[in-house]
Parts: structure tokens; sequence; C-alpha cells
């Protein structure tokens, strides 16, 4: 009896879209966005909220419920929006996700109803997550707030959530039916945030394109400096290449290869060795740091592209050592645990990106750990002799 | 500042293999379709084997033991053959899904290594789903040991558990990595489990295959007397069509139709409604028959055609009537209510597929009550005249 073989292939499209005041009345993208269902009636659209956006805009639920008054042709307004605590508490448990799935079973969200999700990365994960699996899938409004999840993960086709003491051991990939960036929210970011998310545009840019690497070292100081234009710029840039190095690879990650995983082996170590004391951006300052030293000790990288990186790092306020880097477990540095937990997650052979020079990354697939240990000494002694403050 | 679109595609595919003593020795089908790890390494596989098929079997879990010995070149085998419980028992509840997250977890499996689940539809269902979120998806090749489950939902790309006493409420779309159709299984099967997975057969001919479905009018008394040589191409001719509507269509479902589900929407409230006293495949037959009496009262199918149907479901041994889809709430059919719930599982527009001959289907976006009431009515005075009994 002869073997069958199947084979087919998905096309998947979602629009990342800018705007500022998203909730303002005045602003039709959100409702034009919410694709009318075949019956022709308005779709229903429930709301996650992050609860550290909600508490940095008071005013935000009243604009949400006031908004789907004004466009209630457009789409109706299920229950009350979910708020949900923000940062990496709401993917530690499933209790989030679980209270999620059972709101979309309450109020009838079906999968051509959406999930709008206004939120910093962890919430865009977590509830990314649940609307990724209730009914296989309802469609995935995201409204990044920050400008990690503005630029990086939330143009993504990834969500998840934490188990096992492991970061993102359950997810999927689910592409998002849209993307609303809305630079007002970046306003009340604190500083830590504000700069946190120029950690992953730094990266793309290593990797990926020198002329934007230019441009930070250029705009640096206005981007300390919280200029908007500047940071816009930034996302704009950073989430356009993100974009196109998934769309031009391998966006469910079959393959071992992960370039845009470039500095992240340390940094998801690093996040849970400080208990996420240190956030995901600061980590993958870190962990860039890290790697690029080791791209230079190794014979890669030159000793000027090196400091060029490391300069620009600190102008932008990072810190480019943490003392967690040196905790040791029976004699081995801890973080180095981060290299075989990192392929573990990513499956297949160990596969890390390193630096050729600026703009351009090399895949290795060894990492010789007395190197490591150096280059994590060379950026320990780098603080001690100019230490920077993290705002 | 423009609006960024992605679009990208990505490619799935796996094969569907028959055989016969998958874990005999000399079989080394299981060894070629684990392939090795980037690394030269054999790959890790962890075995989910369904309790019912265990007990069936007592010899299996030591024959896989030894299969792993003897092809201890292609694969390792990660820690015990974990096993759970069998039938829909396994989906009620989140437990097995996360005893199998967590033995990922704890023997280190990776997107690159396998996990091999051996069992019927709804063990499939369950570790497919556990498969498909650790580590955002690792490697599933699935062992179905039903008739169902060989020819339907073991072929297919879905995954789910229940939640909230909806069927399938969590779950996602992953392709496997490869399916492996063992018949010797299919021998311990008990009859109703040898019966059951023939409605899908029969469903699938009506809609695609007026071919097929001579073949099932012409071999029902052999099918009925365990003749495997037609079960197997049952099987095969029913998975064929399966896969190719899958590859053909709109394989993660995103629009509205859903034609395989001809026949479901009262099948799947039927099981919830009994209990699942009945069994899947004995619903979807009961389905079949409502389907097909108001596709003749409706005005679409000939009282020929819908003679020669009934008489096959007949001479299979199903049962054309449950005393539960006569039951009511607040004065209406609670089956009806599967139609509503129907819809907003699968979102979009209400879509039924109705016939219009045997081999082709029709879909409407609108189910006239009192027909369907008239249709469960024909059955049950059917039944009364000439009951037929299950085995």
């Amino acid at each position: 009896m002869h073997s069958l073989f199947q084979q087919f292939q998905v096309r998947f499209q979602y629009p990342v879209h800018f705007t500022n005041g998203l909730f303002r009345p005045e602003n039709p993208l959100l409702a034009d966005t919410l694709r009318p269902s075949e019956s022709g009636q308005p779709p229903k659209a429930f709301f996650v909220v992050d609860g550290g956006v909600a508490a940095a805009h008071p005013q935000l639920l009243g604009q949400i419920r006031a908004y789907a008054e004004v466009y209630r042709d457009a789409f109706r307004l299920s229950g009350e929006p979910l708020v949900v605590p923000g940062g990496e508490a709401c993917k530690n448990t499933t209790e989030w996700a679980e209270r999620i799935e059972r709101a979309v079973n309450d109020h009838g969200i079906d999968r051509h109803s959406y999930m709008v999700v206004a939120g910093g990365g962890a919430v865009l994960d977590m509830a990314g997550f649940a609307a990724a699996v209730s009914h296989r899938g309802v469609r995935l409004v995201r409204v990044p707030t920050t400008v990690l999840a503005q630029n990086d993960s939330g143009v993504g086709v990834k969500n998840s959530i934490n188990a096992f003491n492991k970061k993102n051991f359950l997810g999927t990939f689910a592409p998002p039916f849209a993307v609303l960036n809305d630079f007002d929210f970046l306003v009340a970011l604190d500083d830590r945030d504000w700069r946190g998310g120029m950690a992953e545009a730094v990266k793309v840019s290593l990797i990926k394109d020198a002329a934007f690497f230019d441009f930070l070292c250029q705009n640096a100081a206005r981007l300390t400096a919280r200029d908007m234009a500047a940071m816009q710029q930034l996302i704009h840039r950073c989430a356009e290449l993100h974009l196109n190095h998934i769309a031009s690879g391998d966006p469910f990650e079959m393959g071992s290869s992960r370039p845009l995983d470039f500095g992240h082996w340390a940094a998801h170590k690093l996040e849970a060795l400080t208990g996420y004391r240190i956030r995901h951006g600061e980590a993958v300052a870190v962990g860039i740091a890290v790697d690029s030293v080791y791209s230079h000790l190794s014979g890669r990288l030159s000793a000027g592209d090196l400091e060029q990186i490391l300069l620009l790092l600190e102008h932008l306020g990072f810190d480019l050592y943490a003392p967690e880097l040196s905790v040791r477990t029976n004699g081995q540095l801890t973080v180095v645990q981060g290299l075989h937990e990192f392929r573990e997650h990513l499956g297949g052979r160990l596969t890390i990106m390193l630096l050729e020079h600026i703009g351009k990354g090399v895949e290795v697939h060894e990492m010789d750990e007395r190197l490591v240990e150096e280059s994590i000494a060379v950026l320990a002694e780098r603080v001690v002799k100019s230490p920077v403050a993290s705002g």
C-alpha cells in the first residue's frame, strides 16, 4: 500500500501601522482595521490591557469604551476590558492566560472575532498565547506600548508563557491580524523601558545594517534625551528589519539558525539569574556586549568595531555588566548553562550568531567556554574603570 | 510614517506511511522516519502511549524498548514511555497535557527531537497539543491505532483539548512530522471502534467521491465482518481524500467553509449530550443521517440517494438515532444549540455542508429549525420501524 505525501503552503499577512492617539475618537485606524464579519454584523472585540499601562494612563479604559461607542457600527466591545499584571509576572503562571481563555468563552469570541491587546512585550506574549490556542486561534490585534514591543517582539510571529523556570517554554508561532504602534504610549515609559527597547535596534543594526548602526551612533544623544522623532525613526527601521528578516528567512524556525537571537543566549539566562530584576532589553544589551567582545577575542571583530559597539551601548545608557554574570555553579559560570538551554529551546545544533564586522553577522556552532569567561572579565573590568549608572 | 506590510508563506510537508508490525525489530520504518539531528547524533524520542492500547497490547511497551535498543544508532529513547488514559477523558482536563509538557522539560526534548504518540484520536489530539506548545512545537510522529485516527483525525493538522465543557476549545493547527499507520493495531479494536471510524469514510465519500461511496456499499458486508483487506482500502482512500482536501483548501481554516465537517454540528453536540457515551464516529453517523434527511426535506437530495445513504449506514451497523436528539431546553431541541456552538467554534458565518447528490456537497448559511426537528423525527420513526442494534 503506497505512502501518501502531504504538502501545502499557508500564506500569512498582516500590517504594522504607526499612529498617535489610537483611541482618540477622531482616529479611525482601529475601527478600520477590524474587518466586518461575513454576516455583515460588526465583529466582536475583546480588550486586554496591561496593568502597568492602565495605571500610567488612568483615562485609557474610559477612552476604549468611548471609542467603541463612537465606532459602534464598526465593532462591538465584548465585556469590560480585562486588566492583567504587566511585566514578566503575567507569564510566570498559567493563571492569566487561562483567565483570557475563559473570557473568550464567556463572551463568545470566535475565530473571526478580535482580541485587542494593549501592553508591553510580556503581556502581548501571554495574551497572544491565550488568543492563539482559544478555538485554535482568534484574531489578535497587538497594540504594543513599549519601545521593545513596538520595534521587536510585538511585530513578530511568536507568543509564549514561561514554565518550569524556563522563559517562553510554552508558546506557538501565530502571526497577528494587525499591529498598531501608537507612539503616544512611549511618553509615559520610565527611562529604563524607553532605553531597553533600543538594545534590539542595536542588535539588528549589528547583524544586518551598518547604516542603521551609524544612525544610532549619530542620534544616541537625542535618543537618550527622549527625542520622539529620533525614537520614531529607530522604531520604524528596527521593525522593518525585523519583519524583513522573518519574511525572507524561516518564519516558524524549523531550522537551527536564529540570527535575530544575537546576544540572546546570555540575555535569557541573565534575566532568570537576576529574578527578572534586569529587564529584557537591558539583558540583551549585556548579551550583545558579551558576544561582541567574544567576537573580537575569537579573532573575528576588529578592536575598532568592538569599541564603537561598546561606546554606543554606553552612550545609550546601558550597563554592560551585571554581577550575576560572574556567579558560578560547580566551578562553571552559571550563565554558560544558558548556552545549553538556548540550544535546547531552539532545538537542533547549537547555533550562535557572532560578528565579523558592524553590519555583518556570522554563525558558529561552538563556543569556547574559556573565551566566554574572558569576555565577561573584560566587561567587568571596563565597568570598574568607567562605571555607567543606569537610569 | 508609512505602514509596513508583512507577507510570507510557510511550507509544510509530511508523509503518511502504511505498515504492519511497526515495532517489530525487522521493520525499519520508524527508525528511518526519525531524521538524525544536525550534529549527527541520534535524536531523542519520547513516547506517549494510549492506556487503552497498552492494555490491549500488553507487550507493546516492551516492544518499544526492544525496538529502541535494536535501532540505537538511529534514535535514543528518552525516559520511559508515558502511558496516558485513552478516550475523551485525557482531553477533559489539562492534567495530561501538562504531564507531557513536564516530560518534555525533564527529558530535554527540543524542537528537533521527537515525540512519538501511539493511540486513538483523543490521545493524539491531547498529546499533539502538548507537543505543539512545548518549545513552540517539538516534532510529532503520530501512530494512530484506531480506524478513525488512521483515516481522519490522525492524518490532519489539528490538535486539541476540551475546556469549559466545549470540545476542542483549546488547540492549534500543527502539521505532524510524520504519520505511521500500523494496521495491526486494528485487530484488537472492539466492534464499536472498528465501525466508528467508517463514519468519516462515508462522510468524505458523500461530499467528494461517489465512486468511493459505491466501494463502501459493495463492501459493507466485508467491512462489518472485519475483513482487513477491505478496511485497509477504506482507510487508504479516506486518508487520501482527507489529505487532498486539506492541501487544496484552507489548511488552517482562516475562512468560514468547513466541508469536512459535514454531519458534525449535530455530532459534536450529541457527544456532549450523551456524556461521551456515544463515541465520535457513532455520533458522526447520526449527524450524517440528520443532515442527509435535512438535505432531502429541503429539496436538495433525491429520495433515492437518501435511502442509499441511510441503508449504507445501517448496513455498516450504525444507529441513526439517539434519544438525546429529542431532548429539549426551554421548548427548543437542545441539539439545535449545536448549530450556534458550531458557528462560534469555527468563527465567521454559519456554514453548513449539505448534499445535492451522493458525491457532491453544497454549503448553506441558514438552517431551518423546523426542518431539523422534522429530520430528527424521520430518523426516530425509522428506528422504531426497523431497530438496528449496535455491537
